[in-house]
């Protein structure tokens, strides 16, 4: 194991946790889109941009560009996103930001000018925290896919994304200009958020696809009775109709393969200890790399929800997210894992269970997607961590793909 | 079928829905303890406790009698409980209070003064629906079972019941002169709240055990995981593992005769679409009519909950509730079906699933439970319904048994 540029994990924790104090508040963390804390954060990195010789600017919506200028050529753009969840941790996009820019650093300081431009992206809003259904808004921005619906999304306090974005000074009729069509490839490293690599002890993770994501929303209506007075033979229990569909989900799921399906929202009414409950309203999470696997995980997951009407219940199943499966760029990933190979890491290709702002670009231009281990797999919550070496171990890997690309 | 008193049911309904005005807001019946409805429902039942020629009295904690005295002997007492559930119906405890009456006043002016004393009684806070660790408190401090720590219960607004009882004008240090040692069988007529006599076409229930009740409160306790991120068999669900429970419940149940076991509150964390679930919090309502069964319900349920310990789940179990079943007086059982067969009403013996003053005077007094049909067994609901026919038949019944005790 080599780390040919030098570059110093250290120092890439450090600067994350700079940027996790912009947000952090009574021990929690979480940076909106277009709030104080997320302005904060965009100074701190237009600094490093500056120190390190890239010149910084921001686009109308508000994302935050470092860019290595060269006489011609597309652009090769690296980084991720600049939001977090709430009680979000230091480490999930904002990894992808200070790493994108350790590895255009190290190049810059060790081989001058690149051949081609060189850009490194600070993205908004690429978890929807602040406004749930305007979720990847700063990548769709840079590859001209918002939708102008979006604008009117609110976030908890009622407050409408296009007013946000009017008061943090980014008018919304500017949206268009932030479209890039000089894009030649998109790079992001973004910790895994799950326990395989650090599982399998291997160093480097290349993604092929980003999975697909369906969600079902599923009714299930049985009647009301009082637990005391009604005969267990009498009853049309709709949780008894929901434990029975419950089981049924992992065994769908295992019919595919790599697919998952979950179920985390589950409510039922009207929730008294005394009463027969009447309904049960919950969500399947389903994913799958295959596009063909995903229709089938809807269809027979809506078929095992309507099952439960041959015992009386009243069922409905409803989808209501479907995000088709991105396949990322064979070449660039093949470039990647050559990179890993030659640097001495462990590498394997896998699959992202996980939407992250590169199946945005993959419609558009080349994309890859590195993931490095974290700790336990755990992610989005305060225990979110990745280790210096492996931060300075995906950014040397980047950096490695940079080079051939635009040195 | 004969009504040889003639009680009119027409007017026992007309009464039913005069109290249910006492409560009433917005549409819905609520007739807490010590509350101005409650004060005004008091007044109402005074007045006719008056008009059929008792004599209206309050005790010490606020329940009211309307009596026939005699000179000499035991009181017989009937009656049951003036309080409402939240969104309650106009039937649960007033058609106990309204048809004991109308039974006391039919005979009364048919054959004159009692060769015994009766009273009719309109008790408290039967439901426990504004102080929820207060329930059967009305009949508690008839039987002196009331205990000093009931006292500081609270409401949903915060006030004590000891403050509760102060501001209504019933100092809690009179409570002990509440006790009556003075009563010599405890009548109660109530709707069924279930389906069992509607389903089977007949008139009137005995009740022969007011079934036992308990509580157990589970919690299983997995890991959160991301949904996108976790492969199926890298989780540890606590939502799955509890379905497994969900099922286990009502086959145990089914291995006791007349026992029920129903699980109507349950929660799940976080509760985000996206994260598997980490915790499981649920309340198993259990109750079966044989002391022995009880304990074994308890029993095998706790093992089935620890039993997914051997799946990884943390699992805790624990009884938050054992009230036993109480066996009612056979005699007195035997004199109402012999009431209801000579009136030529059909009349089954059967079981309560539901807990009723009744069950705190079994423990004194020789006591009886009589029910009514009420429709589609709907209780503590807008829609609770009981025919003014079956009110009279219910009330004969009454009235003959009241007959051979005390004329």
């Amino acid at each position: 194991m080599n780390h040919p540029l030098g570059i110093d994990g250290l120092q890439i924790e450090q600067r994350l946790l700079a940027l996790a104090q912009c947000g952090r508040e009574n021990g929690q963390l979480w940076r909106p889109s277009y709030s104080s804390a997320e302005r904060q954060a965009r100074g701190l990195l237009r600094d490093w941009f500056q120190q390190a010789g890239l010149t910084a600017y921001e686009d109308s919506v508000g994302n935050v560009f470092g860019r290595l200028p060269a006489p011609s050529g597309k652009t090769v753009l690296t980084g991720s996103h600049l939001d977090t969840v709430k009680n979000g941790g230091a480490y999930d996009g904002a990894a992808g930001i200070v790493c994108g820019l350790a590895a255009v650093e190290a190049l810059y300081q060790r081989f001058g000018p690149p051949s081609r431009p060189v850009e490194v992206v600070a993205m908004l809003e690429e978890e929807g925290s602040r406004f749930p259904d305007a979720g990847f808004w700063g990548s769709q921005a840079i590859v001209g896919e918002t939708t102008p619906s979006e604008l009117d999304c609110l976030d908890s306090s009622g407050i409408s994304l296009s007013q946000a974005m009017t008061a943090a000074g980014y008018p919304p009729e500017q949206i268009p200009s932030a479209r890039r069509d000089d894009l030649s490839h998109y790079l992001e490293l973004h910790i895994e958020q799950g326990p395989v690599l650090e599982n399998k002890g291997i160093q480097i993770g290349v993604v092929h696809t980003i999975t697909g994501l369906g969600l079902l929303e599923v009714r299930i209506t049985g009647r009301a009775d009082h637990a005391g007075t009604t005969p267990m033979d009498m009853r049309l229990d709709a949780l008894q109709g929901a434990a029975k569909f419950l089981l049924r989900v992992p065994e769908i799921a295992g019919r595919f393969p790599n697919a998952t399906a979950t179920v985390g929202t589950f409510q039922v009414a009207p929730g008294s200890s005394n009463v027969v409950p009447s309904d049960v309203t919950l969500l399947v999470d389903f994913r799958a790399p295959r596009e063909d696997d995903l229709r089938a995980l809807a269809q027979q997951l809506t078929s095992a929800a309507l099952e439960l009407r041959l015992s009386g219940h009243t069922v409905t199943a409803v989808q209501t997210m479907d995000i088709p499966p991105a396949h990322l760029d064979r070449e660039l990933s093949l470039m990647q894992r050559q990179s890993a190979r030659e640097l001495g890491y462990s590498v394997t290709e896998m699959l992202s269970g996980a939407g992250h702002d590169c199946q945005l670009f993959a419609r558009h231009v080349p994309a890859s997607l590195l993931f490095i281990p974290c700790l336990h797999g755990r992610s989005h919550c305060p225990e979110e961590y990745a280790a210096p070496q492996d931060l300075a171990r995906g950014s040397e890997v980047l950096a490695a793909t940079l080079y051939r690309l635009a040195w």
